[in-house]
Order: C-alpha cells, then sequence, then structure tokens
C-alpha cells in the first residue's frame, strides 16, 4: 500500500491568515477559503496549482447483471466506453468545457478493447463474479486492482498532472457501490440502494432483494474483504489510484455515489487519503447521502447529477480552480490600501 | 425600455425529447439539463454558446454611508476598482481561471476615473444622495443609468460575446439593496439586512435602524420610485443591463444579493426579463432569500460566497458552459447503439 503522508496542520493558522489578508471581507469567499486550505495542505505550498487535470474514467462489468439489478445490459459499458473514447459522451464534452484530459482505464470490462491513445489498458478480468451468489473477487484480483489503479495515479502526477479526477462507467455498478457502502459506512442495505441508470418500482424492489441476498452471504468487514465480496474492478481501481494520488500529494476530485464508494473503501484502508479527497457533488442517488455521512464529507455542488463518467468531478473543477487562484493570483488588502498594485 | 420578447415556450418538448435522446439515462445531468432547455430557448437555438463571456462589474458610491451603514469607508471603492483595473482582486483570478473577460463600469464612483483599457466610463453622477434623509437619485438619474446600462449590454452583445456576467463593488450597497428588496419583494426591511462587508452586532444594528428610517420616509411601490429612492448607481445600471441583454437575447448570469436585488428591479419593470436571468449562487448574506424568493429562483451554487465583484457567477460560468455543451456536443443514444460514433 502506498505511503501517505498525512496533510502538516501546522501550516493551517498561516494559511488562513494569508487568505484573510487578501483584499476581500473576511471569510467572504466561503467555501473557496476552505478549498484553498486545503489545497495548500495537500500540496505543502502557498501557492497551490490545479492547472494540469486528467479525468480518469475507470471502466468494468459486473456479474451482479446476471441477476438482474440494472435496466441496462451490460454490453451498454462497452458502447460508452467507445463513446467516451470517440469524444462523444457527456464527459468529454464537460471535459473539453473545462479544460481537463480525459483518459479511460479498462479495469474490467467484458470485452477486449483496442488499443487506442485515451485507453490505458489494466484489466485484471473480463467483469467481476455474480456477488449475489459468491465472492465478486479473489483477493488476489483485488491486491492487483489496487496497485494498478495506484500506479495509474502516480504516473499521472509524475507526468506532470496536478490533479487527478475520478469518474466511471459500468453498467450494474450502483448496485456494487450499494453494498461496498452498506458495509463500509455501514448503513443498512435499503438506504444504500438506487434507481441508478434508471429503475421503475419493480425493478428497484428486484435489485434491493438481490442485494439482500448478496449482502446475508456474508458478514465480512474488513475494507480488503469487502472489496472481494462485493467490488468492481474499476471500484477497486479507483480506491487504489485515491491511495496512489494521495500518495504522490495530488489533490483527487471525487464524483459520485460509485466514486464515493471507491473513497470510502480507500479511507477505510488509509484513513490519511481523506484529507486528499475534495467531494465533487452531491448526487441524486439515495445512497450517496450515507458514503458523504460516513466519510463526513461537504461536496462543493449539488445539481441533481447521478450520471457518473466523472462529469460532477469536472464541474466542480473550476472552483478549486479558482481557490488555488485565491491564493496565488489575489492582492492583499495591505497592497491595495498602500496602492501597491 | 428595450423591447424583450417573451421566449418561445413551444420548443421546449422539442429540446427536452433531444435531451433525453442523448447517451446517457434520463435526466441523469439534473440541473445541467434545465440549463440547457433554458439557454436554447434564450437564443432561440439548440446548438446555443456560452463561449465567449464578459463580467461587467458596475461600480458606484452610496450616499448612505454617510449615516455609518457600512463597516468600511466609501474610499475602498475607488480601491478596490482600482485593484480590479490592475488585474489582482478575486474576480480577475476568477475570471482568468473562468476564461472570462472583466470589464469595470463607473456607474457612479465618488472620484474622477482615469481612463483605461478594461474601464468603461458610464458615470451619472459622484455617487447617489443619502436615502436615510431623502430620495437617492432623481428620476432622471435612474433613467439614465438605466439607459447606460442597456446600451453596455447591447454593446457587449454586439462585440460578439455570448453570455453576459454581472457584478458590483460599492461600498453600502448591501444597504441600498436590503431597502430595494424590502420594498420590491416586498419583504419586512429586517429580512433584507445583514452584515454585508462586515458588521459586528452594534454595527448591524445601527444599519438596520439607518434603514428603518429611510424605509419610513416614503410608500413607493413603483419599481421606478423605489430605485430612486433607495438605489445605487451601479445597482439601476445593472437593471438596465439585465434589461438591455434580454432585449439582445443574451443569457445573464446573475451574481449574489445585490446583483439579485437590481435582478429584482428589472423583473419588477419588464417580466419577460426573467427568463432571461441565470442566477449564478445562493449568498451568504441573509436578504439574499427574499430576493430568491420573489424572484422564484433556484440559484446554481452555494458556496457561502458573500464578496460581490461577480466572484459567484464567474464560478458559475463552467456550469453554462456544460450544459451549452451537453447540446452541441454529446451524442445521441441512438448513435452509440448503432455504433454511429
Amino acid at each position: 500500500m502506498p505511503d501517505i503522508v498525512p496533510l502538516d496542520r501546522s501550516q493551517e493558522p498561516a494559511l488562513r491568515a494569508l487568505i484573510d489578508g487578501k483584499a476581500k471581507p473576511l471569510g467572504a469567499l466561503g467555501r473557496i477559503e476552505e478549498l484553498a486550505v486545503q489545497l495548500a495542505l495537500v500540496g505543502g505550498t502557498a501557492s497551490p496549482n490545479a492547472t494540469r487535470a486528467v479525468l480518469l474514467v475507470f471502466a468494468g462489468d459486473h456479474g451482479l447483471t446476471e441477476s438482474g439489478v440494472s435496466a441496462y445490459p451490460s454490453a451498454v459499458t462497452l458502447a460508452m466506453v467507445a463513446t467516451l473514447l470517440s469524444g462523444k459522451a457527456s464527459a468529454n464534452a464537460f471535459a473539453r468545457v473545462a479544460g481537463a484530459v480525459l483518459r479511460v482505464v479498462d479495469a474490467g470490462v467484458a470485452a477486449d478493447l483496442a488499443p487506442h491513445p485515451a485507453l490505458i489498458l489494466a484489466k485484471v478480468r473480463k467483469g467481476s463474479r455474480n456477488a449475489a451468489l459468491g465472492p465478486a473477487l479473489s483477493a488476489e484480483e483485488v491486491d492487483s486492482a489496487l496497485a494498478r489503479g495506484a500506479a495509474i495515479a502516480r504516473e499521472a502526477a509524475v507526468e506532470g498532472f496536478d490533479i487527478l479526477l475520478l469518474g466511471e462507467m459500468g453498467i450494474g455498478n450502483s448496485a456494487s457501490a450499494a453494498l461496498l457502502v452498506h458495509r463500509l459506512a455501514p448503513a443498512p442495505i435499503a438506504q444504500c440502494v438506487g434507481p441508478g441508470a434508471g429503475h421503475d418500482a419493480a425493478g428497484l424492489a428486484r435489485k434491493l432483494a438481490v442485494l439482500e441476498q448478496a449482502a446475508a452471504r456474508t458478514d465480512a468487514t474488513d475494507p480488503r474483504e469487502v472489496l472481494a465480496q462485493f467490488a468492481g474492478l474499476e471500484i477497486v481501481m479507483m480506491a487504489g489510484a485515491i491511495l496512489g494520488a494521495a500518495a504522490a500529494r495530488r489533490p483527487v476530485l471525487v464524483d459520485g455515489f460509485i466514486c464515493g464508494a471507491a473513497a470510502l473503501a480507500a479511507i477505510r484502508l488509509a484513513p490519511a487519503a481523506a484529507d486528499y479527497c475534495i467531494w465533487a457533488h452531491r448526487s441524486a442517488e439515495p445512497g450517496h447521502a450515507a458514503v458523504l455521512a460516513a466519510a463526513n464529507a461537504q461536496p462543493l455542488l449539488d445539481l441533481g447529477l447521478r450520471l457518473g463518467e466523472g462529469a460532477g468531478a469536472l464541474l466542480a473543477l473550476p472552483l478549486v480552480r479558482a481557490a488555488a487562484a485565491l491564493l496565488s493570483d489575489v492582492a492583499s488588502l495591505d497592497d491595495v490600501l498602500a496602492g501597491r498594485l
């Protein structure tokens, strides 16, 4: 597991004084000021940067779909990966607006993918096993996915990216995430399940029944074992990417419910990782509330999103950059009053 | 008064069908989808654009400061105008992040300003009169400020800006805005007053007492008359700019409390202007709640901001651009399923 340096909180008063000395009323930039402090502590500098941003969209398939947890067939994962690689998905459009590079990571798509300049081939296996019937992944597969995720994040840092955004694509992954949150938050499974990409009442009842069956199979609570029981490979690899980004002292923008479940797993594996997470938005998926409560997280946006793909992380990126700019680019009140501009 | 075309709501079902047909679950982009519909209706096109953006920061001084409504002296208006023109204010930093042009409009600063490439000279008079003692502006001054604001917005549209962002700088203007909202929402004055740039309990009590005195002078409710009684010139000119932008069919991103008071005035003058307003954020200033309720507005962000300068509008701009990109740049589900990418 990568070694994560806890933030040096002794720098916080000096950073707050720096922000309080800017040419603006005290506290007038609200959450942006809090974000500026976090960014500076993460980077270990009073001039943090969030200019070069990469969105990593982790893709994987889920054996749980065999039990009818999703309104869409597994094949849609592959179709949406193709859409992301062609630049025509929502996340591509939002990435262009935000000025972020988008890459797709094949963590566990149930098909062979052709090489593509924007595709990182990191497949551990073709989809997870059906968690309703038995463990979704082996312990080795979990470790492999964690290690590959951490390596991908480390390589992004080495490449020069200042900030990592995480997103995902995987039919069935809101079911997998519900099981993870149920066990890791912990929270009753009924509070963790939701419509995902879309369900009518009957579909939602079926999804809940399948998840109750899966949850009843095991009383695992150890985070690594919970991942093996219930996770999909894109979720484990996102958890690994968070650990790797934190070890490389890069902030991570966490998207919605699925990504939040991965962040919760990362935090359960290494609590110090929490300080490196920026929670982008409050998802419309009901189970996200349990994630946010368990992580004591206050997301930046609340726009009723429930897409995935990292779309919400992309929408929050400009707020992070504004926070960095507050520290680097805004005059002090002293300079303004003395006419030193 | 500029002629504002009401939105052609007959196009709404077709736009919603277009968005529903995109390669994403139904409704999965929440507020971004609503914003996309509004943008398309405002522009009269299914491919609206929000690329070229200008933030107009309207500046003015307030006679009310003579009665001690602000914790800061009037001279700070001029100092912050200089900061904005030097590129070192928060709004400049955020404008660079957002990719927006920033211009300052001298609507009524109580000093002579030297020409500057980023300064629009539109001064009606040097500051408003003290509204605690009598009308702040004459009817002619109100009409002049409305006309100049509309002309500035029209010129920005002709220059090629797709979207206008409004912000302000003016010591004392939260007091002026409180009086306007009190009368135009309407709402009890105590619900409209707040700390503004900063007040202790005694300062806030003094501010409330001054505003109660001002409110008691007149029972005006006609929007033009209310503006003359209580407004500052930067607020009237922002109202004019909203009317001008709406007439030019450009969306307007409305910043926080002061800017919201101007938008409320614009809507009372021309109700059709409401459809052209996008409410950027929920301000921490208490009176903003009355503005939002009166305008039936749901702001995009809620970050505890209370700065002004258009800072919140700049933070919301990427959301507007994402909404435009959803319409223009995202594949349909049909194309994805048929492999036409």
